[in-house]
């Protein structure tokens, strides 16, 4: 074969979102663009804003020798520096630029991370349901990614992680506001996860890390905050990028902040840059470290996904369907009601899928994020999309559980 | 261990360069850096063509909807389609977008490539010297890298490759005009190795990939040309960058290109695009991919590099030292003289390098890029800089051979 066993397993493991994708393409070609209802892509459609393309420009006008040139493969100290400023609000710790490494976004950041840390078949435990690549990041690096259920809240269910922690346990992968359940994990449970790690730690001399990844930190509704991380355990890193608050996912800007206290700090956040650059990303994009440096501090139009949010709560309610609580993000992630054109032995959550895009609705079946039997809907979509699929959800539904 | 033991060995492998470069910052606080002879980085000081920085103003000022959103993980068509003209124009054979995928700079490409086609154990010929990056991008996905090395004129050795060919060799990957040495491999020793392949695939069934990895393609002196790759071995891949042509490196933009008759094309692009995702690339930064693609044809300032070349040989010819004769890129790789100073056991190029240290002159040792007794002076340097280091240069090395 041309290509490697593993890549072709992975080709068939991701290939029902592919599919979604790709029929998509073709209802769109055949119905029409307006008459299909794509909720399949978490591709924010609302534009920059302001303060970075100002900042942008500017950084493309200024005369800066080497604006485009290598710096250090942990990024420019200045860059560094006003992550470590955004970090140090958001998490009640101070870091320097010393305590944070600029990645090619928060998927280069993972990679490079789980590259740094893991020794082969160490486990890295996430939360079912989780962020579907996930699973790709833990085996790029030789890793087991090891699965715990969340509750029936799509919390984390903080005695089945205890029961899970064993001595290949190199880290603990949280992800919130949560892809693709939309919940936020409050700060009790974030300090129970603490208590647990350092309880194990004490017991095995072993402290796994404790990874939080949070693009969506700035993406909330209804006065909900995303409580801090750093500031509960020593053993912790945070993830983060600006593709979901500023709109830019295409460009690929994100960052690695490690509690100041970290142990063996100063060989970790070595490790990390070499990772960066033996992993091939070399460094952060160089235009965005100084564009996205002077506009970090704007805030995402939070009431148009409010909005969206709002409407689609409605529809689902209006279709009969049960889905999680959206606090954040901008996905819902929606139960598959019974239904006698499940046949057995099929995961539900694709046919029901498959029925929706019949109906010209593209949604993702769970399975891909480790929870089958729910659908993501993704509503960084138009207003004009979530009203027109309202009546056609509803008639699904109806068709689907007669 | 904080960190996994593959790191840890991999930091030590990588200490000279890094060593090298910390002793270097530490020197020009010391002295001043206008009294340090910095020769160690290949990172371009020739600012961007104003083309480049045209369309870059350009696609900043569009209006573009969604220019900084997500794009198919291969990148937009537009650009691709471009990149393919690029290396039509190059290879002498015709390719469209689909035998292109975009990727994060040319380290970028080269990791998709191999997390695309290797199995683990499965060896990847480099010819030494080899790109110091290159053991660890094979490492990375659980290849082994087969090292040859080159004849005397540091070109390849084609029987020599021949017996290092295997039931496990996946792939060739040259890198011409080549880091460390300059030497442009001429075209009758690309259709050797050719021949040599189609030769072994029609013995075994199995016809390695060519990889051929070409950033310096366009940085070449004394009318020389870099002979086209893809149009005489089916089974080939190209990859670059625009960090050398365009003198952009920090921008992370480059690309893989295939033979268009290559076999199992779709499923190998689609597996390319599939790695670039996983792997946490994702895409190629979405503004380059507009620039660029209005501002490839540009060519670098070669003669600037010409007249550094130029004087960097007469200081080594001053100097009494022998070196590989540079015909592309903006490298010298230079020969250690016998020395006294070198003691049994040790690498006499990391000696050397050391000693050339304490005269305030930063070169590569040759260990890093599979070749000891040679040191790397990399000569994208303003021209005060080898002005400065010829008379040093040459009492440093009657030092050293005294």
């Amino acid at each position: 074969m041309p290509v490697a066993r593993a890549i072709l397993d992975n080709l068939e493991r991701s290939s029902w979102i592919r599919r979604m994708f790709e029929e998509g393409l073709k209802l769109k070609q055949q119905f029409g663009a307006e008459n299909v209802f794509d909720f399949s892509l978490g591709n924010p459609d609302v534009e920059p804003p302001e303060e970075f393309k100002t900042a942008l420009k500017e950084a493309v006008a200024s005369s800066t020798p080497g604006k485009h040139a290598y710096m250090p493969n942990a990024g420019h100290n200045f860059a560094r520096s006003e992550m470590a400023q955004k970090i140090s609000l958001e998490h009640g710790v101070t870091l320097t630029e010393q305590d944070v490494v600029l990645t090619v976004g928060a998927a280069g950041a993972l990679n490079v991370i789980l590259k740094t840390i893991i020794n082969p078949q160490d486990e890295v435990m996430v939360l079912a349901p989780y962020f579907a690549e996930y699973f790709f990041y833990v085996n790029n690096h030789r890793g087991t990614l090891r699965v715990v259920e969340t509750d029936a809240d799509f919390l984390p269910d903080v005695s089945a992680m205890k029961r899970a922690l064993n001595d290949k346990t190199a880290a603990v992968l949280i992800n919130t506001p949560n892809n693709p359940s939309g919940r936020v994990y409050p700060e009790h449970i974030i300090h129970a996860i603490a208590d647990m790690l350092n309880e194990f730690g004490q017991q095995t001399g072993r402290y796994p890390y404790l990874i939080v990844d949070e693009p969506y930190r700035d993406i909330v509704y209804d006065g909900i905050t995303v409580p801090p991380v750093l500031n509960s355990y020593r053993e912790s890193i945070v993830v983060s990028s600006f593709s979901k608050t500023l709109s830019i996912p295409g460009e690929r800007f994100g960052y690695i902040g490690v509690n100041p206290a970290i142990s063996d700090k100063k060989l970790l956040v070595e490790g990390f840059a070499m990772a960066n650059r033996i992993l091939g990303f070399v460094n952060a994009p160089a235009l965005m470290q100084y564009a996205v440096s002077k506009s970090w501090r704007s805030r995402p139009d939070i009431d148009r996904y409010r909005k969206r949010r709002d409407m689609l709560v409605q529809a689902m309610q209006e279709a009969g369907l049960s889905y999680a609580k959206p606090e954040g993000a901008f996905y819902l992630f929606c139960k598959v009601p019974e239904s006698a054109h499940c046949k057995d032995g099929e995961s539900a959550d694709i046919t029901f899928s498959l029925f929706l895009k019949d109906h010209n609705i593209l949604a993702v079946p769970g399975t891909g994020f480790g929870y089958p039997g729910y659908v993501r809907f993704s509503y960084c979509v138009p207003e004009r999309v979530i009203e027109g699929v309202s009546p056609v959800l509803k008639q699904a539904v109806e068709e689907w559980t007669r």
